[in-house]
């Protein structure tokens, strides 16, 4: 009590800055779970040291070295943080979500950067947060004589990232209300505070799910033609609409139209709302055709292919039939953040590019593997265009909005058109970072779309589908890499760690 | 009563279709107003005819016949509409703002067919749109030897589009509720439901503000050494952020430091808030200083143009003034949706190109000459993203948001970001139909966006900073007429036209 006069004032100063030490018991819980996610991952990395043990190369001790760092490092945060309770709540939420993407990507690295590429760190960081964001952009080069090891490992990355964006989206991200999300809580998540319960009730079904899909797809490019080994990676990067392949020509390297076609239908059934194979597979038989988003997606497939088509056998004199496959495959490709390549449009001409560029925004369906603004926020953008529109005309008239069976209010509206809002803004300072490292417009613009969409392919001569990320700048993968973040992770949930009322009360 | 089976229903059918028919008394008051526009335009043709007939140019015959035809229409208009009353709803508020502009253009279009240039139909409306919206996109080369009416003329049509912007924007748009506009409505416009009175009010003393403003441009201008047409023709594509030269190479041609940042003062004095002006000159001194939007756009020009003269400095090893000059002037004349040019900058390298197409979507202050998005909506988005953070960490915390001293709803949120979500839609769909016309994607991009936010110049080798808008197919002169009004009217005011319910109730 010397010195009287503060302590008032010290106590209150103290007590802003560390009100609840966050520390302690939440982190703890977090980096449990992180510690968990590592494990997986250990045990993820020794398929690609038996792959390329089986055959003879050398490179499987990559591999192994990998595995025994990352589960070391999982082992380590699993025991100093054991506890026994489990009950997160939303900050840890968020806390949980970026640093578990983030770190995944750090120790899914660690076997590029000692494999025979010798990857530097940016570009091995690049390639393996390109692969568990599922976005597919690739800074690897002579795919076509890659070891075994490697090429599982990048479509591992992408099976790991597909699984886990699903399950994130329908069990995380509603009951955060990200960017408009709280549009699919269930009746679940309305009732409880806490999220673990509903995780682990969803996750088992939308696994099963997942892992029968990525078999159907891997029979079937089988069947119309790839090697077993082809057929299982290109399943595993088509359904997590990834579009990390084999070859440095993409689907392209096969000249196969049925494996074409049969691309285009797989990387779109990656691209619907997962929950609704379960309901379909509960007995709702039009679970999957009633949908709003699911229609609207098939509804832009068909318009956008059709006006390329027309524009290819227009001004290419291209065969109908080429015309549709190729504008098909390439619309299936871009829209569901997928990226795979079966042709260089970028020789196609003005509109198809422009139509790409635009496409690039898009994205598929909330609850899916897909990236990008989502359907269904657009949708609703255009309900409230139609709304706006109304009560300009007649501003006393009450006309409530409707999303399917759901109710919109106008915080929904706000929740929504900001998401938009700040994915534009997302995109443009990335592609104005990217200008400053001195990408031309084209490369920059269409390259910071690609990353925050998680797509895979940019335009123009370097990143377009003729091309690679690999002579970018290292801080331009830098850039890109927590641009592909961002956009994973719907931005907000990593934006708000940087917010210091996150770490304030 | 013959056939009495169905009268009820043909007469729901036809009470259907003609509730209110909107034609009669609704349509004539604006037809009366569109006509007092008409003679007010004719009047303004004598300028030219005058400015030509002094030379001894026989093109003074071209705005003589032009404008006999023009006074006739409006005379027309105002005879066969007269009315005493005059009260303007919300639906004849759109009305009249969309077709007076739209027929204004028309008939501004008729003197650049008949003159000289003997422009095709779509080059000619495209000029007068261009004109009117304070756009300054031009289709016209060979600038530097055109006669004085025809230079006339489109400065004419710069200071004429100027000044009705402003009075909209304060008088109208705010009463309208259109894309959040609703914040500037004053205490008289929540009071009244008819916007006539206040249009009246306000106008004289913002007219007043804009000739002054004019007068000391032009003074500035003439003293800096300009010859005295050239000076006034400057000064009304300058204040009115328009952006039309007397010269092929803009303000370039001149050569003059203490002309561009003469240039660089009154533009940015051009996209501040008149209403402003108005205070300040009613005492309060502050009120410019004050101001968010003002605050901000100065803000914005310094740090864009510090960071692109930087830029310039470290790459080109350009000296710092010269630097400085160049990366303010083409800032603002960009930023204020001007459209001046001193150098190309498309010479500059990767990132002065992508800030200038990023600055291109800003836009000035409502309530200004300027077009774009404004600043006011970027500010309400950010304190928008904040709200949305805050509520992810806490959901239950209450904590109000404000612009100024103007509390934010969720609607007023949902209205402007719904305005930036309908703007970038709509470039979007603009630019899609250049790329479908053949345009490339650079062109067809900044095309859209520099139309859509009457800019002026765009990007790349045909519409950049050293081309004009000639070579254009006639298709995409249409489509970028168009994209012009809709900017300049906000969107909604002519969106809302196309809706079935404007024609309905």
């Amino acid at each position: 009590m010397a010195g009287g006069a503060q302590p008032a004032k010290v106590r209150a100063l103290s007590s802003r800055r560390h009100p609840h030490p966050f520390g302690t018991r939440l982190l703890r819980q977090v980096l449990y779970i992180v510690g968990i996610l590592l494990l997986v991952l250990a045990g993820a990395m020794l398929l690609p040291a038996a792959a390329d043990g089986a055959v003879g190369h050398p490179e499987w001790q990559a591999f192994a070295f990998s595995a025994g760092v990352t589960a070391f490092a999982g082992g380590a945060l699993l025991f100093a943080n054991r506890t026994s309770a489990f009950a997160l709540d939303r900050k840890q939420g968020f806390l949980l979500t970026a640093l578990s993407w983030v770190l995944l990507c750090a120790f899914a690295a660690l076997p590029l950067t000692l494999s025979e590429y010798r990857l530097p760190w940016a570009d091995a960081y690049f390639e393996a947060m390109s692969g568990l964001t599922t976005t597919g952009s690739t800074v690897l080069i002579h795919l076509d004589s890659a070891t075994p090891g490697v090429l599982l490992w990048r479509g591992l990355l992408q099976f790991l990232g597909g699984i886990g964006i699903v399950v994130m989206a329908i069990a995380l991200l509603p009951f955060l209300s990200v960017g408009g999300m709280q549009l699919f809580k269930t009746e679940s998540s309305d009732i409880s505070e806490k999220f673990m319960p509903q995780i682990k009730q969803v996750a088992s079904g939308i696994f099963i799910v997942y892992v029968m899909l990525n078999l159907a797809c891997a029979l079937a490019y089988w069947a119309a033609g790839m090697t077993g080994f082809e057929a299982v990676l290109h399943a595993m990067s088509s359904i997590s609409t990834g579009g990390f392949s084999t070859s440095d020509n993409s689907i392209g390297n096969f000249k196969n139209p049925a494996i074409e076609w049969l691309g285009a239908l797989f990387m779109f059934l990656g691209a619907l709302p997962f929950i609704l194979y379960l309901r379909t597979a509960m007995g709702h038989r039009v679970a999957l055709f009633r949908d709003p988003q699911a229609r609207m997606l098939a509804l832009l497939v068909i318009l956008a292919s059709l006006a390329i088509a027309a524009w290819l056998v227009d001004t290419r004199a291209m065969p109908m039939g080429d015309a549709l496959r190729l504008a098909v495959f390439s619309v299936v490709s871009i829209v569901t953040t997928t990226g795979f390549i079966s042709a260089d449009y970028m020789e196609w001409g003005a509109f198809p590019i422009a139509a790409f560029f635009f496409l690039t925004f898009v994205g598929g369906c909330t609850g899916s593997t897909a990236g990008g603004i989502k359907i269904f926020r657009f949708e609703v953008l255009w309900i409230a265009i139609r709304v706006h529109g109304w009560r300009l005309i007649a501003p006393l008239s009450v006309r409530p909005a409707f999303y399917g069976e759901r109710k919109l209010s106008n915080e929904l509206f706000a929740s929504v058109l900001l998401f938009m809002g700040a994915y534009v803004g997302t995109v443009a300072v990335t592609a104005l970072l990217l200008a400053g490292l001195g990408l031309d417009l084209v490369t920059a613009l269409s390259g910071a779309a690609t990353a925050v969409g998680n797509v895979g392919p940019g335009l123009g001569s370097i990143i377009g589908p003729a091309g690679t990320f690999t002579t970018l700048p290292p801080e331009a993968k830098w850039v890109l890499s927590f641009a592909m973040l961002l956009g994973r992770l719907e931005l907000f949930t990593v934006l708000v760690l940087f917010s210091r009322a996150f770490w304030r009360t």
